[in-house]
């Protein structure tokens, strides 16, 4: 357990995680009939996503400041809204019914493998087990992100002008937050006493869940915003 | 009461259940006003279900956390929530008002037995109480799912295309996803001291209800897209 000025810190990081999240919840909400039909359960989607993270965010900072850190949490949450995430983007880039669902059935389970496989390492105390979960979980993560990556590819060649260039910034984003990842994974590893390298891990999953999930969420709603614009000007 | 890594995984799993419930509760409210309005109740209806099992499975989840499994929060829910079930099928199924009275004055007293019926051997502790309730309780649940299958076959046959395909994939997740009640419901009998049986049948408890309410309503909700989209082009 961390102590002193590490505790503070990650109990503030904790709480502004969930006012983040919240806040996003919100505002997603309310962007709903700002796009056009097409889009707007991928917005729902995005609202959805943040809303459940911040009642994980709740529900970790009020755990951390009765003195329990259950990293439970962060799976129970990762394995709903990472299906959610790429649900979103997939709706919003506008890949067809028909091939939006034959990409869901490899990547939900794709999901489901990465999730499940990581916590076994989260919880366990050798480095051993550390390090075989984590290269089993990076397996279906190269998976995930490199069919994601194809799909934003695609789509972006498909489109041009402000949706393109929106697009293209979603790829950045997706595939720089998402290395935090398995990073932030392996510090215990590097050393498990250290206060210093937990509130960095703590402080890196809360700021990578930020951008994955409130800052990526922004993003497809301006992709969305940007077709919707195209389509009524087109 | 369940101790160490079970206890932990049937916590985790409640929250899991928590979050989803409440997730789905505000997806299908976004959701309402993009089908016809002959449908839109049966949204709705679909989003209070799920209201409702969020409720009921923060309440189990956090007495859980002070050391009190309380089964009564289930079954308060069950009460509640598969008449409400039934309403959302029937009302997407397109049955005709006068029909869908006449169906809902059976079901409902059947629901009521059901789950009335299955209490008292759910809080039993002799096995004897338990088979006894679990045979009463059966009746009524194989009269409501024969009931509703023979509704389903009807309104797959009445339909085409993307309708009824959507149907019979509805069909399938109802009597599937119900089957697991009457046979967690037996694990107690088999081995009432069992950690693993106990906690297995809570994780499979709360799996089924995401699914029969959850991925049912959201199957209820595909399948009013339909109808609706069918209702445009026809």
């Amino acid at each position: 357990m961390l102590t002193g000025g590490d505790y503070t810190l990650v109990y503030n990081v904790l709480s502004f995680g969930t006012a983040v999240m919240f806040g996003a919840f919100v505002y997603f909400l309310t962007q709903m009939r700002s796009v056009n039909k097409q889009y707007q359960a991928g917005i729902a989607v995005s609202a959805i996503v943040v809303g459940i993270a911040g009642y994980h965010y709740y529900r970790i900072w009020s755990d951390f400041g009765e003195g329990v850190m259950n990293e439970g949490y962060r799976y129970a949450d990762w394995l709903i809204t990472v299906p959610l995430l790429i649900i979103e983007l997939l709706i919003v880039l506008g890949v067809a019914k028909q091939e939006r669902r034959s990409l869901m059935l490899k990547l939900v389970p794709a999901t489901i493998l990465m999730v499940g496989l990581g916590y076994p390492g989260e919880v366990a105390n050798g480095n051993g087990a550390k390090w075989t979960f984590w290269v089993l979980a990076i397996l279906p993560f190269i998976f995930i992100l490199k069919t994601l990556f194809g799909e934003l590819q695609k789509a972006s060649q498909r489109e041009t002008g402000a949706v393109a260039a929106q697009i293209k910034n979603a790829t950045y984003v997706l595939l720089t937050t998402w290395m935090v990842y398995p990073i932030a994974y392996l510090f215990p590893i590097f050393d498990g006493e250290s206060e210093t390298l937990e509130t960095l891990r703590q402080v890196g999953y809360t700021f990578a869940d930020i951008t994955a999930k409130g800052l990526y969420g922004l993003m497809i709603l301006w992709i969305a915003k940007a077709r919707t614009e195209a389509e009524v000007t087109g």
